[in-house]
């Protein structure tokens, strides 16, 4: 059983990278267990197919997302200031990777929308989560009068979250940090106001 | 010679149906060949690789999108007007599909910019062209007096365009309209002011 427990961490472990770095449909099962390290016909043992094993990496990428977010929802400061350093700590990700990788929540909604139901659940509910916490932070920020109410927060923080994966997409395409740094000077100064 | 070419524009034809549909990486050279309805031996006479057909079935995405954009560039009335016409009719071809196919440059982004070096440039050339246009018409609104100048029409229209591919994206996931709309009333109330 613990030999058990050990293949399965160890396949998860490969599928988050791998999965991550490669994208799905371009990792085959094989790649996943040759990075484990485990033989393939032990796959099926632990996951019923590919796509559940995609939704169980989604849960562990939002569980990090979530746990990257413990600041920016639980923290003392301004709020605009904790949504500054959020971003901006996000926004470490794409160089320290060169930019290759980009959001894995961002490349499955490209690749999988409409491939695969589960995933795309998942992926709903992480971003309408991730969402919600943002929209909390914009609405502290309206009723401390740092940003105003001609909009609802929902429509800001989806609209911002939204603008953001976009950056990450077009840095991954362009290998740069200018979109990101866009996204920074255009939500800060001009959408939270 | 008249059949040849006729078998090549099959291929591509087929090839911007699929590709858009079901993604890259899902999609097998069988599968092109089998909705092109041509032998999977004359696939090779026409393209020297999967990635060689990618990067045209992006060019002529990119001559269909550049088409779309003339009123935009090219048409008269105020510059936010036609802004806001070319977004509202783009916004129109999420619901047409059922929101299952989203931008195909947006998706190539996120499916390839690790995996194919041409089909990557292809995608930098066209976000940059693309970008371009929408910075010429901020320009004019900034001009005239529409859109203010604390913020380059540069850095306007890459945050705007890389936004609403995250909104795409978005919309895919969640099939809905929501995110196109939120897009709009951000974009013209907070940003283009």
């Amino acid at each position: 059983m613990a030999q058990k427990t050990n293949v399965r961490e160890r396949l998860l472990a490969a599928a988050f990278e791998t999965l991550h770095r490669d994208g799905f449909n371009a990792t085959g099962v094989q790649d996943i267990t040759d990075a484990a390290k485990v033989p393939k016909g032990s796959f099926y043992n632990h996951f019923a197919s590919k796509d559940a094993l995609g939704v169980e990496v989604v849960a562990e990428y939002v569980a990090k997302g979530a746990e990257r977010r413990r600041a920016l929802v639980d923290g003392s400061g301004a709020p605009l200031t904790r949504l500054k350093a959020y971003f901006k700590s996000l926004n470490q990700l794409g160089p320290a990777s060169g930019f290759s990788r980009g959001c894995l929540l961002g490349n499955f909604s490209a690749e999988l929308s409409s491939q695969s139901p589960d995933i795309r659940q998942a992926l709903v509910d992480a971003f309408a989560n991730w969402t919600k916490d943002i929209a909390r932070v914009i609405t502290e920020a309206q009723e401390s009068g740092d940003v105003g109410r001609e909009l609802p927060a929902a429509t800001l923080a989806a609209f911002l979250l939204n603008a953001w994966e976009g950056a990450v997409l077009r840095s991954r395409v362009d290998r740069s940090a200018a979109p990101l740094d866009a996204f920074m000077k255009v939500a800060f100064n001009k959408i939270l106001t």
